[in-house]
Order: structure tokens, then sequence, then C-alpha cells
């Protein structure tokens, strides 16, 4: 039983004016007289007229939808990010539209084409771990709608960036390891080709560089996705090497955990026979046996800022101010999974 | 840079018709002859016409978009209710906006009266636990937009609902900890005025009831929130009592491991001194130390299901067919942090 809607024109033909007329007297516009303006708001009250915001958006060409597509929200990290995006957003008026990319190149595409269909006023994304080109990206901004990356970086995608600083991160965690005796350090690796996953192995490779570690190929073994499962056989693999590792940085802390709960099954003390330290400070992660150490990153912040970043550029419209790159210092925190320096 | 998009009018002036005949011609319209279709897909294809889905939205009063409101993200159910809900919707052409209320009454309603206003197609709710009063949703109904409630029930208003029979759960659980010889089982109950707080707390009070176990106030705490950090101050509550309970029912995993971190804290055995038995089964329940045990509802079921259910609607459209309240049922699972049978 759909009622219909009383529209603009509803109200136009009662007064015999046009639609234009009614919806800039609706808007106070100075081109039309008080007397017409009176009429208009007058019965748009008596017939409980509300605006059709997508009627609206056409005039417009705005929708006050903002597109949000991430890989997924079922870990802490992206639903964190998009609270501090809503926390932006929403007060401004924006409705957001969370597209789940599920990791993948193709879904990523298929969104960004569907959003460019819908005229989204602004696409905020962190890329699917599979995206390693980013024509569909371009596609959005050559229609004029701005972009915002976040996270997760696209190297040579001219587009504002909040980043947070993983390779800093790895390198505090695997310097701290260093400081507190540990000589032999492996390294739960993330899945390939995607560059965080580049940049806290690196940041990995550069400590044990300048403590003049040597580098050894079987203590880096990459995961093939985020969950406690993925990091179970390979956290096995290390510490059943014949020379075992005496420390763990692991990617993710679901990977750690999944090394805690390995070497905890092989009757290894933790940090006593190895340390493990992982990365992004989860809310569980103080509360398991010993709490985690971790890194943790300004998580809300950067949904934060990604947010104002693109509001500007909404605002702003036709003008292109320069692109901005942000990127966020993120900070180590010792618990008892790590040996005291 | 904004750059203009080929429009329907663009195509029907270079052809001299009406964007309504570029319009069907393009939808294979019978009415239209089939020069003309011709036509205009040959000159579409030339101009590359991207249909916009937006204006389509006005003609068909379609927008192809499904309104998702969840009181937050940030934990594993919703997020994972939405991967279930994304997963029927996306294949069958479907946006979703998900709208986070916080647990806010008021931002619900902002959030439902913006949604009436862009014409959504229709909605999922979770609704904040703060909402006790349903007119808001109503007015979607009056406004022809269907709506499914999911996993938290509105008592009284007619909706198709998709819920897990959380007494039963909690009836479960309690069950279990009597038989497993547990004399003084306290419930760490969730926030007031949500109807999973009511369900849950029936089914501890009736498995008591059941088995001639006395009630007592002092063993049932109700906790302001869901996080970890909401459960601490009631559990050393619980845990201080002159007769402290020997089993603890939470009602929820995150609740029940700050259970288990106070009960370690203080020193007492789990399960020896107390048994301790969650809800919810978080990806991260079976590697704390003990395994909490838990139970287990079938999340990402809810979500498709739901989804299913509101796809039916709006491909019947205009019809009306019976209101569906469909109940699944969750599943004890016993780990190491409740005594054996």
């Amino acid at each position: 039983m759909k009622k219909s809607r009383v529209t603009l024109t509803d109200i136009a033909k009662a007064l015999n004016i046009s639609a234009s007329t009614v919806s800039r007297a609706l808007k106070d516009h100075p081109a039309i007289n008080k007397e017409t303006k009176r009429a208009v708001v007058k019965l748009a009250k008596k017939l409980k007229y509300q605006p059709n915001l997508l009627a609206l958006g056409l005039l417009q060409k705005k929708t006050y939808t903002v597109g949000v597509i991430v890989p997924e929200i079922t870990g802490h990290f992206f639903s964190t990010v998009i609270t501090g995006i809503r926390d932006v957003l929403s007060p401004a008026g924006y409705n957001i539209a969370i597209c789940l990319s599920n990791e993948s190149f193709q879904e990523e595409i298929a969104i960004t084409e569907k959003m460019a269909k819908t005229q989204i006023d602004g696409v905020l994304v962190s890329p699917a771990s599979s995206t390693k080109t980013y024509k569909h990206f371009k596609a959005l901004q050559k229609n004029g709608i701005p972009l915002v990356v976040f996270d997760r970086d696209c190297p040579g995608l001219d587009a504002d960036k909040v980043l947070v600083d993983d390779y800093d991160g790895a390198f505090q965690a695997v310097e701290y390891l260093i400081n507190s005796g540990c000589k032999n350090i492996a390294h739960l690796s993330g899945p390939m080709n995607l560059s965080i996953t580049e940049h806290r192995l690196q940041g990995y490779l550069d400590a044990l560089g300048k403590h003049k570690f040597p580098v050894k190929q079987e203590n880096v073994i990459h995961v093939s996705g985020f969950t406690h499962e993925d990091g179970i056989k390979p956290a096995q693999k290390l510490l059943k090497l014949k020379n075992r590792p005496d420390a763990i940085f692991a990617m993710n802390d679901c990977i750690a955990i999944s090394a805690m709960h390995v070497a905890k099954k092989m009757g290894l003390q933790i940090p006593g026979d190895v340390s493990i330290i992982g990365f992004d400070d989860e809310p569980h992660s103080s509360y398991f046996t010993p709490a985690l150490s971790t890194i943790w990153q300004p998580v809300y912040s950067v949904g934060m800022l990604s947010a104002r970043i693109l509001l500007s550029k909404l605002q702003e419209g036709e003008e292109e101010p320069e692109l901005r790159r942000e990127v966020f210092k993120p900070e180590l925190i010792i618990r008892a999974s790590s040996k005291a320096v």
C-alpha cells in the first residue's frame, strides 16, 4: 500500500506557480517575493510537505551521501575507522553508504561503478588486498567525485591520503625486541601485495639492519589472511624451526594470538622462550594470558581526519586545493608477552 | 573539474525524440519501434551513455538502496550480520547504506527520517538499546517502505522479524551449569530495556526455577554497556559477595572475559572456584585462557534471512503477504571455562 507523497509540483499546481518557484520559496530565495513565500510555506505546512532529498539531489547534483569502501568490517580496525567517519559526516548532514569489497579487486570495481552511477558525492576508500591498479578510482575522480584513500596506500594514485606509519610501528616493535635481548627475531608477515604488509616487513628488515642482525629468509612467513586460523600453521612452522626464533613480531593481533596459542601448546614460555608482539591493539588484546604487547594506531582519528578532508572537498566544490597526505605515528604498547628491556 | 555526464536528454535532443522515448528504447519497451531502438542504442554506445540510476530511481520510484540500521559495528555480531545481508542483497543489485544509531533512540529517529526522505527501498533494523517506542518505524511503513527487524525484537510492532532465541540460549547455559554441580549461579545481565537482556535474564531465572534453585537478587547485576570495561566493576561486585557465586553466566563474551580477568586477579581458579559461560562465541573466545564456554548464534544466517525476507517484499511490490517471524536456536559450546558435567 504505497501512499503518495506531497511533492513540490502538488504545491505548485495548487498555487498556480512553477515548481521551481516553490522550491526557491521554501529556500527563502531573494528572487521570490514575500507573499508568494508566505503562501508556499503555509500550504507546505498544511500538506505536511517533506522535501524529497532524492529529487533535491538531482537539482543540486548532490545526494548528500558519501560512499565508504572497506575490505571488511568484521575486525575492529575498519569498524572503528567507520565510527570516526560517521562522527564527522553525520553532523554535517551526510549519510554514509558503507560497501564491502571483501578484499576482492573485482567487487571493488563493481562498487565504484555503481557509486558513479548513483552519483554519490564523495568516496572514502581503503583498497582490497588484491587491488594493484587504480583505474576504477581514477574513473570516479574523472567523474568529479572526490576520493580520499585511508589506511592502505595506493602508490602512484593522485588522491588525498590518510595513512598510518606502519613502517615506523614495525621498526619500533623490532627494535624493542632487540633491546630486550632477543637474538633471533621472526616476522609473521601479512598477505603479499598489500602496502601495509610491505611497510611492516620493511620496518622489520630495517630494524634488524640498523642493529647488524642477519636477515634469515626462514624467519619471515607470509600469512594468507587476517584471522586466527590464518596464523596457526605459519606460527607452527616458525616455532618448529631447527633454530627456533626467540621472538615473533606478528602482522596483527589476531595472528599474534595464534602464535601465542601455538607456543603454549608446544609448552613454550611467553616471553621466557619466545617474546610476541602484535599490531593493532584490539580491544581484547590486554585480556589474553599473557597480555599482548602490540602497536596502537589512532584508528578513530584516521576515520575522522579522512572524513574531514573529504568534507572540505565537498564544501569547496569546484576548487582543487593541493592534495593532502597525512601520516599518523603509531605507538608501541608493552604488556606481558614480551621481555622487559 | 566536474565533467558533465551524457544524459537521456542529450541523446533525445540529438535524435529529436523525447527523453522518455529514449528511456523506453533503452529498456526495449514494446511501444517503441525497432528503428528508433536501434538508433538510440547506437548513439548511447557512441556517447558512452551510463544510465543515471538516481534519475532512474525517480522514474521507477526505486533507489535500489536498502538501509541497514544497527546500534554499532565495532563488535563481531553486527558486522557479521551485515556481511550476511550484503551477501544476499549485493548479487540482487542492491546497495546497502549502513547507518549507526550508536544505541541512541534520537539518532535512530533522525536516521529513519532521513531514510524516508531519500526514498530508500527498504530497511533492515536492529533497534538501539534506548528504543522503547516505534513510531519512527511505523512512519517508514506508512510511507510504503518495508521493514525487517532483526536480532533485537520490537514487541508490539507489526513487522517481519528475524530473531535468535536468546531465552533458550540462556536457559541452556544455566541448566548446564546446574548439571555440572554449580550451586550458586550469578548472572551478569545486559543493559536494561533491551529485549535480549530480558530474554537472557528470563532464561536464567527459568532454568533456576526448573531446578528449584532460589533466585538471589544480589546474584543478578546489570552492566551498563557491552565492552570489557563495562564488565569489570559488576564482576568485582559479584565475586566479592560474602556468599561468592561458583558460576557466572554473562550477557556476552566481552563481559565474560572481564569476569575471567577479575577472577584471575583475585586468585580464583576457573572453573575450579568459578565456572564462567559467555554468549556470542566471538572469534577470539576460544583463544583465552581458559578457553571460554559460550553460546553460539547463527549470526551470518540472521543477516542472510533478514535480507531474503526484505528482498521478497521488494520484489512482490504492492502485495502484502503475511508477516514472518523467524527464530533461530542458539547452541551451547562448552570449552575450558566451565566444569564438565
